[in-house]
């Protein structure tokens, strides 16, 4: 058996997030399908990152393995030739054996995409969150600040569960304005649940004037999701990159 | 009766171009029906330039004659309530009576995006042409130079009408490049029928090599479309903004 790394753009506006689900489309279903129209056996995908229906990804990665020792760039050209024309495979390559897609990660980076103007965009509708009022991003760069560093992020997890560990390296929470454009990156060594989507809706608050920047030190200190601010939604959020 | 100058976004994936046409789905014709439920009166909705079925818009201009003196935000508000969510009114203000937005335009600006890399692209899919393989970008600059300018450009126009002026003044043709995204901008006072498309898909077969940067002037001056090379495909297109 060989065991190969995937990297994978996709629009996720079509899909019901990453991993496969009953009678629902997913990225997972897709590739795993057209992997089994290709060698006429079954396989595993495992992702590094579960996204959630209407995500999109850059640079997504997943690794599988198969008794077909084929070079990356075959399993490339096979399966962009089988997969639906809202997923991609940029890159395949043979891995070592106990490479595993999600815990071999050492870090992850995510863009989330704000769209800050009046009107709203045709060309944005699906990739970025829109919102009318002007943004303090200022006010959100102070309080951004806060939250970088190695710290517990149980405030910023949705359905926690109880044998997860909170503490996550928080390396980058950078907010690149570019009117009206405002792009928030993260980089950690690893996300929680809904955590980037979580830290952008509370930093938006923020933005907004309904928290202060300090006030971020307190949400942290709560360890209770009640204390952050609402979830931004899922349609801005972009998996840039999978770090090993 | 007042006029109205209206600037829209639009994706032109779903449409088949902007101009009217029986049983078709157009950027005008939407804009039109929606300006009927809001006034429940006909109006003639006339756009700048008629882009092409797949052709994008980030600030098409339009304008419209109505006895309905509203504030230019009204209009906005009202049409984006009922327009479809890939067409959106960027503003709308009322002009003088003799403004007529494909006559009184004395610019516009396009832009042609390419991917340029082997694998293709989820999110670029209606957005970009791609070329996979390498372009040479420095042969591209150097026949670009030779199109900008004053020029009879009967050699980039499909569908040539005995009565139409040939000659543009092409003030800008620019190719900036963010690997693995090759942009083309061009100005121009007014341009021919499929003219950027002309200009792109010949620059590209420069890039390809199959055509020296030199050979520019020759097909200039042949005065005929046979002499350029292939139209690009409508999706890489972009109308950024018309000049009054």
């Amino acid at each position: 058996m060989t065991t190969f790394k995937l990297t994978i753009e996709y629009e996720g506006t079509a899909y019901a997030g990453w991993q496969r689900q009953p009678n629902r489309p997913t990225i997972q279903a897709a590739i795993e399908e057209a992997f089994r129209r290709i060698t006429q056996t079954d396989v595993t995908v495992i992702g590094a990152g579960r996204t959630d229906a209407g995500v999109h990804a850059l640079g997504q990665v997943a690794s599988f393995r198969t008794d077909r020792a084929w070079p990356g760039d075959m399993w490339v050209r096979a399966l962009n030739a089988l997969l639906p024309p809202d997923i991609s495979i940029l890159s395949a390559e043979q891995v070592a054996d106990d490479f595993h897609a999600r815990y071999s990660a050492r870090g992850k980076a995510y863009d989330y995409r704000i769209l800050n103007r009046a009107e709203r965009s045709a060309l944005e509708r699906h990739r970025a969150w829109h919102l009318r009022q002007p943004l303090d991003i200022n006010a959100m760069r102070q309080a951004a600040s806060l939250l970088t560093g190695r710290h517990d992020f149980s405030s910023f997890q949705n359905l926690p569960t109880d044998t997860e560990n909170p503490v996550c390296d928080l390396r980058r929470l950078e907010l690149v304005h570019a009117q009206p454009i405002l792009t928030i990156r993260a980089e950690a060594d690893r996300f929680l649940r809904q955590m980037v989507r979580s830290i952008v809706g509370t930093l938006v608050e923020v933005g907004q004037g309904k928290r202060s920047p300090d006030s971020l030190k307190d949400i942290l200190a709560a360890r209770d999701r009640r204390a952050a601010g609402v979830t931004a939604p899922a349609h801005g959020l972009y998996l840039v990159r999978v770090d090993y």
